[in-house]
């Protein structure tokens, strides 16, 4: 029988000498499977994944597991309680602007260390073994840095410890004004279809701090670095993505239940849920690799007016936002026109009307291409 | 003909010693009638009166004035461009916490000073002029205080010299998430009709602060003075409000264009627009009077959604809102419902769904009452 | 003997769900004797007074207690623990802007209310008693309000609780950059004398919302309106005080335990340390009446060298600040000095060299008179 | 003779539309020599480094100048403008968390790319020209992206365009409480000695963002590359420097008279100042490598003492902080000490006694060693 149990680990103390920590729930099935980790809210004003993690618990209360799920819901209890008006400041550390989602472990050469000492004849699932032994020792003796670390590097070591035997690991965030997208590693682009999601965005081996970067590179690295040397495809399954659940700054309990429902269908798929029958929807999906993810910046500043919305397909000339001028709005200048420089869809805009110029105004999929229709 | 000007007026110096000022916008009518005053944005994230400004712009350059109708967007540059994260932090000084709408003048002994002097054969236009003159005085030595005074207080101060000799004031607010409705001191009520608002808010003569109160404050209490003393009904006939124009953080040149309309409708019933034939339009109006304007404060903290949208009629024991309660995602507190303690209108509610207790999760008509069908 | 408990008293929730604390420390006597209530750090910044309790659980510790001695530090774990930049942002709710010190209960009609049924013939215990039921029942009828109240009132309240059968309430602040000082409600200002603070600032009955006043003013109230009805002086000898423990943002242990000698010189003085022989130190103290305690306020942006310090001796024309002008630094207008208006002593400085027009500069003594030699 | 001229750059346009414009002071020598380039307060708070600038141009007003200095102070307009509370939080971009000074430009392979197009014969100075025309045009061309650039980057691009060309670029800093301290790139160590700087570290040719690194990475790497290729070591004797002015949210004339100084002492060792005589000081000075150069994070929160003064020497287990625990002022765990690990000499150190878990308490000098004595 699947086993619920609920703890809580601390990842931080505060100014107050009061400890910070987070709440884990584990279901462990009865028969072997996956590990899978999911968390929720690394960044503190995306909070949707914490509706998301419920939803997967209540139906995870009804049915059984292989393997064992782990779910950490609210992961960053700095982040989530950082004001700043009536909005969560939850992107970064307010002391010294690092963002929370940028230092989880990973070290390239570290890999290739590991790879030099892996025979030929060893089975997968002992290099598998091993690897994990070491990559777990690795992010152990980060964390016991002799003049220790910055607390976001804490935090993140903390959780990727949670993480590092996981099989797949899901991170959920949220854009600021957003439709659904999720980042998926080149090498599981099949997997990109396993969820309900319209829009993915596929990423290259490569490591800028984030939970599903150090997820998977260090087997990418891992797999290519053996392929290369024996000669022959070594895969090891291990698959990790960052879903973007809609809008920051917003819970909706409903939107929570379909978007768990995607997830379990792809836990489904990868036999984490043995008697589940999920089939991923019928429904549009497209790609687009990441150099052709572009952020539009602003050159100016001004009041904007957001005339698309994320998700919508947008031809090139289509107006995209309009600008007001303040100081101008008895002339031609008052008011001007943002025009789509190709063809684009908008995953993304700024959620303030009131913008600098260098703002990430939108960010959009360019150069996309059908995955399902 | 009338004539359109704009020039600019330095309201504070920041860091870098740079003046900072605001645009000011007038249109003069060849011929005589009321002057208006409208400002926007003295609260940095609310800007559609902005837009609404720059329709009403596009609108005054199209016709004839009467008298004189001045316009000052974006009042407050320094609110307007404090960012704290993606979003504006607008409402209060950034290092103090003054509220930017609450240090206008009112010194209710100096109306009383000012009314003593009145003789009762006096003309209303010459009581007018004379107070007109002696407030504008009050106001001049108030900013020239000898120890100087805060930036709020000098740059409301500053605005509220510019609004002194108008007739009709109207400063234009958004809510955080909100509905249009509109503040209107409780001897104007008749013109709650005068504009296309569905909400309106009836307040009585007493001073916080704020803009429209400074305005009708000093007139209010003179008009009750001498009314008393001589024992007739003496009125002035000047009126102020705060228009709260939707939501913060959002511009929409289409609903300006409509809350351009609703103001236009107003200035052309107080004889600004001699040729616009614009009539109030035929729509449900209730009203409130403000101690049934009630706050709801939350006892506790946690992730909300909100089930309710401004402007919506809700019941008593309506779900108004649903928390999550991240320790408790596996039992029966891990969710639960706010119910609404009354029938009441949400006018708005809190922008984030992360809210600690004490937070004004909705602000709602209660008691309210139809003013026009 | 004296006993030493410890328990928290929750005083928020935060976005996480989770209940904030604050903690209480009682030194309970086994004779009679008065309360005395003490807090620190209401204003998340000002935490020197955390140490000035420190040092005095330290010095209790070691003797006999007559009455209680209840000691909250860090009595503000939201505002503490909220940072922008490296510093505290502890001075207002970072969402509204409210004032942490400004949610204290006092309603001048209820103190009325209250003196009516008051008997000539009650004797002055009796009453006493009587008021502080009376008063308890407002504080909870208030916290219970049925819509709810702001997160800083509720603190407040929850706070106000603990200290309302006070005998003598200590609220320990500190200054941006500052010297000590110490403020005195009028009535009590023979009790200048009995701290060792060498500037002294006396108040008169007027309530902003602070915690001394909300202690003091209620009583001052009774004792005038029942002095008044009575036609004899009638005293309660309830005294509360704000006193400044110099700079914010700095801990000094060594300084704290200076602090705590003054503290406990009073408590001497008062009969609250029946075995303590501590006397007023030979010092020179001056007073100021609230009226002459300046703030200077700037009416130009720019960067700052503060040329005088707290506790200076200042003469009119004395350059207390020296300005940079950042685009004039080839010019005359590149550096300019502020000049002392008048005789004066600083208490405290704005502690950033970057400076908006309309800030408070410094607050200074004026027409400053000596109490001791 | 030599010209001062001062004209504006704009780099940024606000929320309100508004152009942000840095000013540029330039002193222009008759007679041939280097460029020199000083930048001031890219980080807002940092503001010492402007006072610098106001000394450095009362000196050169006085002077002659062989070519060309070049300052800019207050390079930031942006960053010195936001304020948070009474500070200013100026070291990132309150948006996203970018900081201020990591946006530079550099691009090791156009460095190659460039180094194959030399040839064996060219002599140094055409060498020189051309790279300076090619790597203009790279920053030229990364500053023209067609999707734009965030702010911080546009910001820091203009400003190293202005650098471009400068044989000595000097950016001028501040540490949050900090003594003087400048990094010097390694290649360049023998100018550690033309400044009075008491405290050096030496730093290797790594790219991390800031303009001193944007500045001599380039030409480092241009260097290595030529010597290699041609057998030959070829070196242009460009250097760039942090130079580390004290604390920030400070000013200080009379300090920055000295700072400016040992500006002017080193500019004269590098002949731009042809008729000034100023030697270095004789004065001890210690040096350390940048991996020697360690910051200690706390793994715990709490109430800070800080017990050494930046600059004190201190040995391996003197207590350099002492901590308050709140909730455990009663027994032994009410306060603790931090020891040094070594002997070290502290930078800095953090400017809030309010700390959290992983906050860089202290920045040290470890295996230092003596350049001066």
């Amino acid at each position: 029988m699947t086993t619920m149990t609920k703890s809580h680990m601390v990842v931080a103390q505060n100014a107050s000498g009061r400890s910070m920590n987070v709440p884990i729930y584990r279901f462990k099935g009865a028969v072997p499977g996956p590990t899978v980790y999911i968390q929720s809210s690394i960044h503190g004003a995306e909070v949707q994944g914490n509706v998301v993690i419920y939803q997967l618990i209540q139906a995870l209360k009804e049915q059984d597991v292989a393997g064992e799920i782990i779910l950490v819901p609210n992961c960053n209890p700095i982040g989530t309680n950082i004001k700043a008006g009536e909005y969560t400041l939850g992107r970064f550390d307010p002391v010294n602007g690092t963002n929370w989602n940028r230092g989880y472990f990973f070290d390239e050469e570290k890999v290739y260390a590991f790879a030099d000492t892996v025979n030929e004849n060893d089975d997968i699932s002992t290099i598998r073994d091993d690897f994990l032994t070491y990559w777990a020792e690795c992010i152990a003796e980060k964390l016991a840095s002799p003049w220790g670390l910055g607390l976001a590097q804490q935090l993140n070591l903390k959780l990727q410890q949670l993480a590092v035997n996981a099989d797949f690991v899901l991170d959920l965030h949220n854009g600021p004004v957003s439709t659904r997208h999720v980042y998926i590693p080149e090498y599981a682009k099949d997997s990109a279809t396993l969820f309900n999601f319209p829009h993915c965005i596929f990423i290259p081996n490569k490591f800028a701090g984030a939970l599903d970067e150090a997820t998977f590179c260090p087997w990418w690295t891992l797999q290519d670095a053996l392929s290369a040397r024996f000669g022959r495809s070594i895969q090891f399954g291990i698959e990790a993505f960052t879903l973007e659940m809609g809008s920051q700054e917003v819970i909706q309990f409903s939107e929570g239940k379909v978007d768990a429902k995607s997830i379990l269908t792809y836990l489904t798929a990868k036999n984490a849920l043995p008697h589940s029958s999920l089939a991923p929807a019928a429904m549009k999906r497209v790609g687009v690799m990441l150099k052709d993810y572009k952020t539009l910046f602003t050159q100016w500043g001004g009041m904007v007016e957001y005339c698309v919305k994320p998700g919508d397909w947008v031809k090139r000339g289509e107006t995209i936002a309009r600008v007001l001028n303040i100081d101008e709005l008895d002339t031609e200048a008052g008011c001007f026109a943002v025009e789509a420089p190709c063809d684009l869809i908008p995953m993304l805009h700024f959620p303030s009307a009131s913008v600098l110029s260098g703002t990430q105004l939108f960010k959009v999929f360019t150069n996309y291409f059908t995955l399902t229709e």
